[in-house]
C-alpha cells in the first residue's frame, strides 16, 4: 500500500499569496482554498473522472491535507460527468486479487474520512454520478445537484453489482429506491433524487455556484471547533439507539456550551451584537 | 434535581366538569381535556415559547399526568413561533455546568418522554420551530403543520450546534437533509419537511384545526391498551434487526389478538356491526 | 405445523414447454413463468386476496420454488384490492393461540423469504394494498404502483393493531408516515406513497405493464449469481454500520470481479461488446 502510494508522489505544495492558498496536484485535481473554502474539483474528463487508484489516493490526499484556515470543503468535476466510477481497466483478473483489495480498501477509506473529517463536504453535482461516482456524492455531508443531473449504480450490467456504492446509498434513501437502483441499474433523475433524499438542494444550472456558497459561507462563518463536535457527534449517535444518543448528547451539549465559542455565542445572542469566534479548541 | 423541580412548584389541579377536564398549569401552558384528547398549548409568545428549565418541566409533567380517559395528545402553541428552543440565558457560565446538565437531563428527559408515553403526541405546528423546539416537534408521533411553517436547528450560529436536537432529527429525515439543516442552520420550508418526512401532513392554516381533530378522533376511537400495546412495539422494534422484530412481533400480534378488545373487534368485523370497547387490559 | 402444510395439500407441478413453465396451483394463486420472469398473481378477488394460511403457504411454496433459468419474481394481484391482509375469521378465539401463533409464523417467515430469495422481487400494485397487504408490498424488494393505488395499516380500527405490518413499513418510510399510518389507520394515496419511499415507482394504470417488463428485463439480462450476491449483500450491510459494512463490502467486491461473470463484464465493457453471462457460480 505504502508503495503504491509513494508511487503515485502526490504534491500538494501550498502557496500561501494574501489569504489565498492553491496546491499544485499531481494530474487529476484542481485545488483552490480561499478564505477558509477548499474547493476540489475532479479533473480528468476524458476518463469521464474515472475513480482510479490514482485519483482515489489524491482525492483522500487532498480531503485530509490539514489547513489551520479550513472550514469547509466543496467537491466538484469538470465535464458533463461528475463521476463515472471505478476505472474498469484496474480491475482485470490480470492485475490479481491484492491490486483489486487495494483498489478497493482505498476507496472504501476514502469514502469514510468523508465522514471522518472534522469540516463539511459538499458535493457540487452538474452531470451524472455513476457507480463509485454515486458512492462520492452519496458519501458527502451536504449534496447540491443541478436538475439534469442523474445518479446510477449500473454496476450489474457489467457484471460488478455495487455493493459498495450501495453502503452510503442505502442509508441515504430509502430502502424501494436503493433497491430499485442497485438492482435495476436505472439511473434516477435530479427531482427524483431530492425526493428521495440523495440530494440535499436541486437548483438550476445558473444557480448553482450561488446555492454552494450561500451553503459553503453558512458554515465557514461558524466556529471551527463547534462545527467539528457537531460533525463528529450527529455521525456518532446516528449508530446509537436513541436512548444511549440522549444520554450522550446531553454530555455534548454542556461541553460546547462550556467551550470558549459556545460562551461567546450566548453572550453575543444575548446582547445582540456579532460573535467574535476564537475558534479555540477550549 | 428534586429540589429545582419543586421550586417551579407545577401544580396540576383536575377540574372535572361534564366530561371536560382542565388543568391549572402555573404560568407557560394552556392545558385542556375533552373525550380523551389532551391539548397542550406552549403559551409564552413572548419569549417564543423559549423552552425553559420550566417550561420543559411542565410539559414532562403536563404530558404524563394519569387519566383514565386520555386517548390522544395534541402539542400547539400560540404565536407565530412553535418553540424558538432552550432559553440561552439559562445557559451562561454563570449558571455553572450543573445547571447546564440539569436542563439538558430535563429536555432529553422529556423528549423521550413523548415516545415512552401509552397515548399518541400529535404536534400540531403554525410557524416557526427552531433548534429544540424542531427537536420537540421531531419527537412527537405525528406532525402536521401549516404550509408556511418552517423548521430550523440554528444553534451553530450561536456557537452551540444542535446536537441534540440532531437527535430526533437524524432519525426523521434523510441524512443529506439532517446534515444540510444542522451543519447550515439554514431553515426548511413546509413542502420540504413534508418531502424530508418531518413532517405527516401539511395542510393550509384553514385547515389545521379540521386535519389535527381528523387525526385525534382516529386515534381516540380506537381501543386505549390495543393502540399502548401498539405504539409501545412500534418504537421497539424499530431499534431490532428484522428477524429479531418478526420473532416479537408474531408475538405481540398473538396477544392482541387474544385481548378483549381484539376478540371484539374481530367480532364487529365479522358480525358488520360497531366494535364496543372494553378498554381492558386483559 | 408440517400438519397444516400437509393439510393445505400445495402441489405445484412444472410444465415445462418451449421455455414456458406454468405451475398449476390449487386455489390461491395464477403462477407464470417465462424467461426467467415468474410472475405469481393473487387471485382470490372475492375474499379481497386475504391472506389466509392456504395462501401464505401457496406464495411461500411458490416464491421458494426452485428454478434453474429464474431471474426475477413479480408478485401482482387480480381485482381492485392487492390484498386486503389476514383472513380475520381464521383469528377468532375459537381457533385457539396454537393457530394463531401458526398463522403469524407462516405470515413472518414468508414475508422474510422474500428478501433472503436470491433472484429480486418485484411487487406490482394496481389498488388497495391493507394491513398485511401493505406488509406483502413493504417487503417486496421494489415497488411499482398505479397513481390510484392506496395503502394503509387500518388494523387499530378492528382491535388489532398493525404491529407485524409496521415492521418492513418503518424500515421503508420516514417515522412520522409510518407512525401515522399505523395509529391512525388512514390510507396514504400512491403520490403519499411514493413521496415517502414505500413505492419505487409511480404510473398510470396504462404503463403499469410496460413500467414492470422494463424493470424486469434490466434485472433478467444480468448474470444471475452477480444479481444474488449483490441482493444478498445489500440487505445484510443496512444492519452493519457504516465502517462493517465497509470492511465486508471490499471483500465482496473483490469476490464478484474475480467470478467469471465479473471478468467477463469487464472485459465485454473494455472492448466495447455486449457480455455472455456464464451464470456460473464461480
Amino acid at each position: 500500500m505504502n508503495f503504491v502510494r509513494n508511487l503515485t508522489k502526490v504534491v500538494l505544495i501550498p502557496r500561501s499569496t494574501y489569504g489565498i492558498r492553491s496546491y499544485s496536484t499531481p494530474s487529476q485535481l484542481i485545488v483552490k482554498e480561499e478564505e477558509g473554502i477548499r474547493t476540489i474539483t475532479l479533473n480528468n474528463p476524458k476518463t469521464r473522472n474515472a475513480l482510479s487508484l490514482e485519483m482515489l489516493q489524491e482525492l483522500e490526499e487532498t480531503l485530509t491535507r490539514p489547513s489551520p484556515d479550513l472550514r469547509c470543503i466543496i467537491l466538484s468535476a469538470t465535464g458533463k460527468v461528475f463521476s463515472a466510477g471505478h476505472n474498469l481497466k484496474e480491475l482485470t483478473s490480470s492485475d490479481g486479487r491484492p491490486h483489486h483489495q487495494l483498489v478497493f480498501d482505498n476507496c472504501s477509506g476514502m469514502m469514510l474520512k468523508i465522514q471522518q473529517l472534522s469540516v463539511p463536504v459538499i458535493a457540487k453535482v452538474n452531470g451524472i454520478a455513476a457507480a463509485a461516482g454515486c458512492q462520492l456524492v452519496a458519501s458527502c455531508d451536504i449534496v447540491v445537484a443541478t436538475e439534469n443531473s442523474l445518479f446510477s449504480t449500473p454496476g450489474g450490467s457489467v457484471g460488478i453489482f455495487c455493493s459498495t456504492p450501495g453502503i452510503p446509498l442505502v442509508r441515504c434513501v430509502p430502502r424501494k429506491v436503493a433497491a430499485h437502483m442497485l438492482l435495476t441499474g436505472l439511473p434516477i433523475s435530479a427531482p427524483e433524487a431530492l425526493q428521495a433524499g440523495l440530494i440535499s438542494k436541486m437548483v438550476s444550472e445558473a444557480d448553482l455556484d450561488a446555492e454552494v456558497e450561500r451553503i459553503a459561507l453558512a458554515i465557514s462563518s461558524k466556529s471551527k471547533p463547534v462545527m467539528a463536535l457537531g460533525k463528529k457527534f450527529m455521525y456518532k449517535q446516528m449508530d446509537m439507539n436513541i436512548k444511549e444518543a440522549y444520554q450522550a448528547g446531553s454530555c455534548v451539549m454542556v461541553d460546547n456550551i462550556n467551550m470558549t465559542d459556545g460562551q461567546e455565542g450566548i453572550d453575543s445572542f444575548i446582547k445582540k451584537r456579532k460573535p467574535v469566534w476564537s475558534h479555540s479548541e477550549d
